[in-house]
């Protein structure tokens, strides 16, 4: 396929670079267009502007945050894009956002997939993400082939785009639970004077297997936080997105709220730039330890 | 092994029963005489009273908890103990308590074993339960044989045996927290009409695999908490010890505090007696679904 | 003096005409014209755009929230504004909008000053407003008169105008913090068979008097939340700025959190429009009663 | 009247000597019986033993905790009491213990009335505690005139003694909300530069008037918590005991839980014997200043 893709950070890059290993035509844009050198020297186009990534087949896209993603589309992209052309966001964004960007594709007869996806760098790098889309169900169809190409699994959550999001958002306050929830627990077990690794290896050789226990939990045991394979920040950013969502619906999530207050006392201490399971941190730190 | 058993509850039960049918001689006690019925059919003998049971190699207990467990052994019960007769204490039961019951075994020239389990009565029915065990290593040693025909695995931590009892309530708590997550995950999503096992699929399939996140996702999915595999009130319970280890060596555990005002709401609203996911509940009705 | 005031809700209201009864001409505005009309006939002058009240010596804002107060200024309001005219908004806005807005004003000759007040409308009606004014000195200074009409004391909080709503946030968290520490203590009398009446007589007689306790403490204990003189929804409105303003300088606020989360319940059964003091049905529901 | 006094604390000394100064005659006994010397110096008896103040028309008690009243308790001092005697229980004990008490000087033919005070040793000393009592009413008419020296009000809560205990749990709990609330506020006012003692001025002048507010916010303006006035130690313990009581009748109390969080946090780092008000810099802490 004739593919565009907008958003070289280190997911976009793995990403993109799988697409162009399995033989896809790709078309790269990044605001920052050094980071677009090593696709490139793989056989990717530059394009010149995000207006010509905009094109062909299918574009991509893996922005920042919601700010990069208004900033990119709030600028008239959408206007000039070919109609009939498909866009898969796999950007972890807010629901409402999404919402809003499906109805600005569908009234001028483009389609929009949202597939954020489940994964760290390391596991786009092996086309092994868990990729979950939602949108109309023929233009998943067509793009599944690519899907195919970076991720293991396509979960297909129906037509509309944003329950994709929702979910990804799901899954990730429920990662910083678990990560949040260990910290807790390693801070008691400190101080009765039991190894942390020793509850680790239990609960993940047991009921909490999964590399969600085991990675982090890993580097609470060892209160090594570098380097960061999940920045804490963009931690805040999605359990920020969670509470928003939940609170567009009128549900408390206090859990939630606890992870807020305590990644908001992670960056007052710096620990902005270090890796989410700093959260074990911020419990250590407030038991005296 | 001639082996005293303590405790038929349901997991007392099927524990004892594997034990019988491992060759191994079992004395039984139960407070409540009838519940040993089914073991004496097995081969278990009768033991006339609890003192009784408290002989031979080694004893196993599995009492409800701190209460019923000080019932027994604030009684008296090991001043008349054989000196050198090993007891295993299979109850989740508190720190303190723990603590107590290791000093006062050892005065009496008994040795004390803390063997909490992992897994629910049908893995314990398997012989498959993860064994958390720490007390002296010559008295683990020598249990071991009966800890193969329990469990598929035996961690040791240690020599202290209230260590394993800290990390029996740190992954109660863990599963207490990934529970309560997976609720305010699901009152989140059904706000915005998302099917909630798309979102148990998703993770349980993914990032998050294992039977916690699968058994207690699946019932808050279907809202269904009948029949109670692990009562709310019995995990209320746990997650009391949890907090009163932390405050113990002075650990805030914010998310243990969250826990517990949501499984009073439970009680409350009287499901103490459903199932351990009935916390979904408490977030759905938060929610005003 | 020569005064436009636009925002002609309950308390707009009832400041302007306190104004005009002390022989001030007042220009009004509102959105909705029709609120204008018991002013004109108590002697206001109505102005026929927001852009004729934005004129004179001194223009006073009422407006409702951020969105209000953006939809006006970011309209290009300021652009027509005549050069030294004083700005003072009463509003409970942001502290960052506040921000902003101080800057939009600096940059065009205006002189803005942020007077969010304490008081219901009762209070506002009898003049008797506590006014929280930060900005330049000799604007406020200047208006002093007016304030002098209104209130019955003005702070001065040095001349950052959106300090002075930091304390508006502040002081309507700590409002918010007494209802629902209130709705929680019924709660737990009322289990206990203690008439909560009780409760609140002691303490609003010794350690805790004063209107917000006395006045949100009586309708929790008569769980009587209408009329409702401050709504649940603008309650929520504030906990919300409040956490956002703490959240931009890293500082958790888990009891602001606890609002929220609890507000958001309250929302979500209906009862935005009724009293803030809801909060204790909250509280209530969640015991089962 | 011929009163006994047990339990000599700051508290129970400074309101002995306000019945000796009304001309009573008091027999006074404490655990550590130096602490009564300055008591007897100015015309008190001393008891030489606890029985020996267990005698007369009255008996007053002010100890420490629950486990402080249960020592005395529990060792037989009603069954030597003579019968008709009334003993008013001042101490802030748990609601469950209370009702305890009750009974069992009910099935001994004694009088108990409970009567938690309101006010700091500086208060008592002036004879102008607030009064908070329950027990039968005859008993505690004839104990009015010894409260009319002690206090400036008696608030008579109807005849279950725990009652009266509930009462002072949920006002000790509300002064405990009121100071976090402060802390949390003054965090989020210093991260934006404003002063905390503006704060404080505004609301103790306004809608939040009374000692709490002016006492504790005055410390956490000016960060100074000793001399503590009331020790962060003994403001946990009340928390916990309000706590309690609300788990005794299935009642969550999510702020209660914030503050018990907040007070371990406190003790983790050494600041369990310094002023309530220390929970301030507990958010100080947590915003990394």
């Amino acid at each position: 396929m004739d593919i565009g893709f907008v958003g070289l950070g280190e997911m976009g890059s793995a990403i993109a670079a799988n697409l162009l290993r399995a033989g896809h035509r790709v078309r790269v844009w990044n605001r920052s267009p050094e980071k677009a050198a090593p696709l490139v020297a793989q056989g990717a186009q530059l394009a010149a502007t995000i207006e010509d990534a905009f094109a062909g087949d299918l574009v991509l896209s893996m922005l920042a945050d919601d700010a990069a993603v208004r900033g990119v589309f709030d600028a008239g992209l959408l206007e000039q894009a070919p109609r009939g052309l498909i866009h898969v966001n796999m950007a972890t964004i807010s629901v409402a956002l999404a919402e809003r960007l499906a109805h600005a594709h569908a009234e001028r007869g483009l389609h929009y997939v949202a597939a954020p996806v489940l994964g760290r760098p390391n596991v786009a790098a092996l086309g092994q993400l868990t990729i979950v889309a939602a949108g109309p169900a023929e233009a998943i169809d067509r793009v599944q082939p690519a899907f195919d190409v970076i991720g293991k699994k396509t979960w297909r959550l129906g037509s509309l785009p944003q329950h994709a999001n929702a979910v990804k958002l799901a899954a990730n306050f429920s990662i910083a639970s678990a990560i949040e929830t260990m910290g807790e627990a390693a801070a008691m077990l400190v101080g009765h004077g039991v190894a942390v690794s020793d509850y680790i290896d239990v609960i993940t050789n047991s009921i909490l297997p999964g590399p969600v226990y085991q990675g982090y939990g890993t580097m609470i045991a060892e209160r090594r936080y570098e380097p960061a394979m999940f920045k804490a920040r963009l931690g805040l950013k999605d359990v920020r997105l969670a509470l928003e969502a939940a609170d567009a619906v009128s549900v408390p999530m206090p859990v939630g709220s606890v992870l807020r207050d305590n990644l908001i006392d992670a960056i007052a201490h710096g620990d902005g730039e270090r890796d989410f399971a700093v959260l074990g941190e911020v419990a250590a730190r407030r038991s005296g330890r």
